[in-house]
């Protein structure tokens, strides 16, 4: 079992990381200071592990109950999180109570935010079950609903308790859910971390295998460059925003074509080509490691290509995101593998072009 | 005009108090940092008091917009919090944007709920314009909506940027919601500020009379007791309880009777006369400070007995409470006028003796 700590003072948590974490009573009992938890999934997890986890707290001594949600990010919104709501108040649960997501990020940023807001905030622990949501959404405190008219728009900043991120879960993810989760993990080596792209560059076979120690590696070093990012900048005024690398024209993907039709991870792939391609342009990206960086998110599976939307309305979608402060384009652009930066004076036809030349063909 | 500060480190913020208050762009152009601000309101208020503040905004040179509310407690409800997120939206207002919450505590919590999950928080100030939002609710950074299952079950802690409590807009505000919000300011006195308490005594009946500078007093050392309270316990684990006196026994009689049948501060004036004479009961408070406690709730045209719901059906109700920690009833009563002290282990026959001595004959 790997262990990581988010250090973010008295609010401070530990990840676990490893096969079987998920069987850890020991780690749950230390982190659970309440006589109960209700357990908030999905109906396609609960039937995998839902019994693993209420075994887990039996032998904790932890009294628990358990809402299972509809599948899906179609039902991340307010009806959903108010059945959530629901239980807990007609189980009587007050404040002494922890809430446990088992899930991927749309279980984990639901449940977090009904931690966040039932009765002004209780504990909360994250189960993470998508390489995604042990890479990324489980880390940070970030907690979402979707409102229809823009994507989690409605949430909280609230930590968790502990996450415990079990590799042998990810046997049973479907494998575009796997490339997708790919995706965040390339992207912290592009923002910071050199010498885990090189890592990644070597073992991305590994890790399409689902290589056990191989997921355990790059989701530690996920998670600690995650961490060592929230923990500078919790609620994102700095630092956090070279999250969002490929983010602003994967989210105008998403958008552009309906959120589903493209996974995130997807989106995001393409997305980091097209900031890769625009970085390059502009000379701050040598070629050589503009070619490493399309050449390995591409090995992940993903695409590299972006549907052929049109610039303008790739701009045009890109202006609604809310990565746009007071108005200004802010782009995460890259100097270097593992050296980003944010820009907002990039000339809007440099954009155009970029995300034209990174568009399928007609 | 008269200034305190809400000590709570880098998220301190001052309180204004005083008549006029309302006109003063320079104090809210001090407080707003982000280029829009969107007030929200409600279709009682919005006739009275919005052209004043869209006034001071204009002068201050700040963008505005404005959202009204339906008027009433039965709104505070997720439809209504949606149709200020969905006038966010629709208006492309982004992160850098300021909530102004001008109305009773009940657009106060729900504009503050607002701020602080959209886009998982945005700045707001609160312009409270009923004597409980002044002296209370505006106070101390809680937020929430009501569930059909609870009240404010919902909820964050979110602090304000800036209150302004113009004494001035109450010449406007009913006569029996005038004497709700005594009840709060009389708390303060039992529960930490016999000092206050007994300036209460020789000035309740100005007041009653909307004395200004009697207002401004009152409200200011209101204030002033909460934020002391807040400053020490923000997220209500210690010594903040305190406020809860007479709220347990008034939680009962509003739904007991029915939200609404009660005003919030009238169930309070009587579930402080339960709560003092249980503990003059249990040998705590002397009959001389409990006469005192009595005749000054009387005297602000509170009642004094509650109705007769039944001793069980009070209790049934107060362990509904979310005061109830882990199962047990948590009361707040009197060892003293401004020594207050929470009890956990009342015999339940002793406090449903003291409900049955304080409810109106049949
Ligand atoms: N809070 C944050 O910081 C943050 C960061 C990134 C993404 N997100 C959010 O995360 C969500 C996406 O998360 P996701 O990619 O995990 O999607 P997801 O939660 O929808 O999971 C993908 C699919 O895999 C299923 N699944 C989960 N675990 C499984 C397992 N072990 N075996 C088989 N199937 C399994 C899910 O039920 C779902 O059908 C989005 O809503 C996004 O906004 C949040
Ligand atoms: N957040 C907290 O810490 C806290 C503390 C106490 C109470 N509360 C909440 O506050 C709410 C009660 O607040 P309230 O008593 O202000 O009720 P309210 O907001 O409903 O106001 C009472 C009535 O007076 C009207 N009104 C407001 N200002 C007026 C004015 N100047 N002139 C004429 N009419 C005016 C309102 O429109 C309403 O009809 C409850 O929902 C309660 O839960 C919150
Ligand atoms: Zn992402
Ligand atoms: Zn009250």
């Amino acid at each position: 079992m790997r262990k990581l700590t988010v250090a973010l003072g008295e609010r401070s948590y530990p990840i676990l990381i490893g096969e079987g974490v998920l069987d850890s009573a020991d780690a749950i009992a230390a982190a659970v200071n309440t006589p109960r938890v209700a357990i908030v999934t999905n109906d396609v997890v609960a039937p995998l592990y839902l019994d693993r986890l209420t075994a887990t707290l039996a032998r904790a001594g932890i009294a628990y109950d358990s809402v299972v949600l509809p599948d899906g990010e179609a039902h991340k919104n307010w009806q959903t999180l108010n059945t959530i709501f629901d239980a807990l108040l007609a189980g009587h649960f007050d404040r002494s109570t922890t809430l446990v997501a088992l899930g991927g990020g749309v279980v984990g940023d639901m449940a977090g935010f009904a931690a966040a807001t039932y009765q002004r905030g209780i504990p909360f622990i994250q189960i993470p079950t998508t390489l995604l949501s042990q890479v990324d959404s489980s880390v940070g405190g970030k907690t979402a609903i979707n409102h229809p008219l823009g994507k989690n728009m409605i949430g909280a900043f609230h930590q968790p308790q502990l996450v415990l991120a079990d590799t042998a879960v990810l046997n049973t993810l479907p494998d575009r859910e796997l490339k997708a989760g790919l995706a965040e993990v390339i992207k912290y080596g592009l923002i910071r971390d050199p010498a885990f792209f090189d890592w990644l560059e070597s073992h991305i076979d590994k890790l399409l295998g689902r290589d056990p120690l191989a997921l355990a590696e790059a989701i530690e070093r996920s998670c600690a460059n995650k961490s060592q990012i929230v923990s500078e900048d919790e609620t994102e005024r700095g630092v956090r925003a070279l999250l969002n690398l490929g983010h602003t024209f994967g989210h105008a993907i998403e958008a552009g074509m309906g959120f589903g039709v493209w996974l995130h991870g997807e989106a995001v792939g393409a997305g980091m080509v097209m900031a890769a391609t625009l970085s390059q342009r502009q000379g701050w990206l040598s070629m050589q490691q503009y070619e490493r960086t399309v050449a390995l998110i591409a090995r992940a599976g993903l695409p590299v290509l972006g549907p052929r939307l049109g610039a303008a309305r790739y701009l045009e979608l890109m202006a609604h995101d809310k990565k746009v402060e007071a108005g200004r384009l802010r782009l995460v652009l890259l100097r270097d593998i593992g050296d980003a930066e944010i820009f907002s004076d990039v000339p809007t036809a440099d954009i155009a072009a970029a995300i034209d030349a990174c568009c399928e063909s007609a």
